[in-house]
């Protein structure tokens, strides 16, 4: 355990606010956390405060921080053989892709690796392209693929408009009961009325121009948005109906997140190709990739698949890959995540709603939710971001580390936490509501 | 050292046929190299096959294979913090971006840091493009600049042409006077022309729709094009002249293979932004970059930059930066490379090309070299695919791993190569040669 060192800190601060360039923000204003170290669910800074990790961090700590196991591979893997290039193979980057495929299904055969989430959607959509001799790629608004060219053209939420580049991304509207898109109020209502909405827009657009649909399986960052049952199931059989490849990005939904290895296996769909990155090794060392089914794997078995990077398939992130994979595995820790859904945070969340009139509604399951604050419960209006920003200090303050987005706070904290920790959240949610709504 | 184990190797190999989709390649017909490990200039399998690194993997382990001190900094990070989030500080981040920003001059004032070189390039283009309010790049033909959206439709090479998704990329020649575009006969000559080329696009765009333009300050998989010497202060006045951000893309050139720790310090020009990635790190974990002017920088102290990636700023590849620009300095390494390219490479290769027909060209400097491989020096007609994978056979028969582009050998070894190793690299080329020659 690292220990504290206020001077240490100070510079850590400096040094940061000096010359580090941050990621979706103006750079004046900010004054990041300087985080000193973690371990399990907790993370402290250099002043002494320690706290719980409600977020784990952009939501892929699912291991929790610093475990052991995948520390170790880490170093071992460093001491034999710390990188190779993509075209020599190594053991490895074999045995991950081995774990993974083991894990997703048996028509998939392939995988390729990239560096994270955007390059994953790239070279996804890329093979969906390819594959298809089709170019167009509808997503929906409410989502987040990553920051690059196609990535973030598939982006749904304000990140893509002043990034709008590439060409052939069409949107539409998936289903999310609570801001209705198509006026409906029931479940069943809101599933029949968003496939048909994707029906039209795919008729519109022209089938036979449209490569991929390419969705979050869990919406995340737009809100933790849960599909209706028979949504994804429909989906599927649009992308059989019309020739269209299905790409299911499980880059914050994958790897426990759920409750399942893969979120898509609670949703009785199957992809045919699967985007990874965050959950795979927990973040550990940058990693993410794209799961292949083998009719598209093996279009590309005499031809040239257009795509590569040079850090594709890095040992250091394979052996962390493979380390994670067997700590889920050992350790049972979906099955975990699965349980603090059902028993600790669902129930939890649903008792705090019904306490604090802000919580508007409350959406999810694993140890993937989402609180949608709002102003007033019949309208739904969100809360500003200044309350958004009281709660985040409140928390904060009672050594919470929250995850926010727009006008929610996201409960996403490691798959291995502890019921006694998630206890400590959802009293320090309470405390915060509390002093908040007291205003 | 591993010890080489033959069952494990045919596991590693079989995983790999069986599991891995590659980069850049038909899959069926692959048969790679699979390496058990590495020390410095060296990597083996496990037939007990020794090889000298002639490639440094894709031309970024620049400090040779497992060089301890950069390990070690790897291990000591793993224990002490393997990953946070971007939003908060960490020291090894703000001591990486203190270390690059120390080298790169003082008009820099941040850096952000990316997983490789494609996502470098494609905030570099980002930044371009939000503080100019324009819209078009400006790259070469004679280019790679990485596999996403942008960053792949800015690429001139062939592997642009399946992946053109993105608007707003309009493609250059740049001087090559061994291939002149320019009907010159004369280096001054191709450099005048090159720029009035240039400043003619430029014109016939519009000024005012462009951006950025983006050059790889030594073009490196195109061929080692190392440019005239009025070339870039050329294109860094013409920048100027039409307030057009320059972008200088040092992923594959910068951190000693020129051997200066930038290679545009070598070119009396100074850009706007500097990408980076490969040598950064030697690759030993995922990372790139942008360096940005303090004039870049500021325009989003009051403005949100909208870009961003999970992994920026990743704790472990900032340890290894750390550590690999203190390796260099403290080992002269960037000095090391220069002697190398001066005393030993450049006379070495300029040598073969007296013994040896089909060698047209030599070009390079530091440990960034190609020969350039011709049927007829008066056509200077490109050999075939054939002859290059012949000669790629002879090498690796003879225990060295050549980088092999086009018509091209590629000579770009570790800096940190001993000039007996080089020796070696050169009299095994010249068996090559010979042997292919006979034929
Ligand atoms: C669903 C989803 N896809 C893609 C990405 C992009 O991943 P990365 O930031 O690693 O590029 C994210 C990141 O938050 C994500 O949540
Ligand atoms: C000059 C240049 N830019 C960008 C890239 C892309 O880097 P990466 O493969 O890390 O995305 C490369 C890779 O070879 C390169 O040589």
């Amino acid at each position: 355990m690292t220990q504290p060192d206020a001077a240490e800190g100070a510079r850590a601060y400096s040094l940061d606010r000096g010359s580090v360039f941050h990621s979706w923000s103006a750079q004046r204003s900010l004054s990041p956390l300087v985080i000193a170290g973690g371990e399990g669910s907790t993370v402290w800074d250099y002043d002494g405060n320690r706290y719980l990790d409600m977020s784990s961090q952009l939501v892929y700590t699912n291991l929790g921080h610093q475990h052991p196991a995948v520390i170790e591979a880490i170093k071992r893997q460093a001491d034999r053989l710390v990188t190779v290039a993509p075209a020599h193979a190594n053991l490895a980057r074999g045995e991950a892709a081995e774990r993974i495929l083991a894990r997703a299904g048996s028509i998939f055969s392939k995988v390729f690796f990239t560096n994270g989430g955007a390059d994953a959607n790239e070279n996804a959509i890329r093979l969906a392209r390819l594959s298809t001799g089709r170019d167009k790629v509808l997503s929906t608004y409410r989502s987040y693929h990553g920051n690059t060219g196609s990535a973030i053209a598939a982006t749904g939420d304000w990140r893509r408009v002043p990034n709008e580049y590439a060409r052939s991304h069409v949107h539409f509207f998936g289903p999310f009961l609570y801001r209705s898109e198509f006026w409906s109020d029931s479940v069943e209502q809101e599933c029949e009325r968003a496939l048909h909405h994707l029906e039209r827009v795919i008729q519109a657009e022209g089938p036979a121009s449209i490569a991929a649909i390419l969705l979050e399986t869990v919406p995340g960052t737009a809100g933790v948005i849960v599909p209706p049952p028979g949504y994804l199931p429909g989906v599927r059989a649009l992308a059989d109906k019309y020739g269209i490849v299905l790409i299911l990005d499980e880059v914050m939904a994958g790897f426990g997140r759920t409750g399942e290895c893969f979120a898509f296996q609670g949703f009785d769909v199957v992809p045919d190709l699967i985007t990874f990155a965050k959950g795979v090794n927990s973040g550990y060392v940058p990693a993410g990739g794209v799961v292949l089914s083998e009719a598209i794997a093996s279009a590309f078995d005499d031809r040239v698949f257009p795509g590569g990077l040079t850090y594709s398939g890095h040992p250091l992130a394979m052996a962390a890959i493979v380390a994670t994979i067997d700590a889920m595995e050992h350790e049972g820790v979906v099955e975990h995540a699965r349980m603090l859904g059902d028993e600790f945070i669902g129930p939890g969340l649903a008792a705090l709603q019904e306490q604090h009139r802000l919580i508007g509604e409350v959406r999810g399951l694993g140890v993937f939710w989402a609180l949608d604050l709002v102003v007033d419960r019949e309208t739904r209006e969100p809360v500003s971001p200044t309350i958004v920003g009281r709660l985040k200090d409140e928390l904060m303050q009672r050594g919470v580390l929250p995850f926010t987005a727009d006008n929610r706070i996201h409960v996403v904290p490691p798959c291995t936490m502890s019921p006694a920790d998630v206890a400590r959240c959802l009293a320090m949610l309470d405390e915060a509501f509390t002093a908040v709504e007291a205003e």
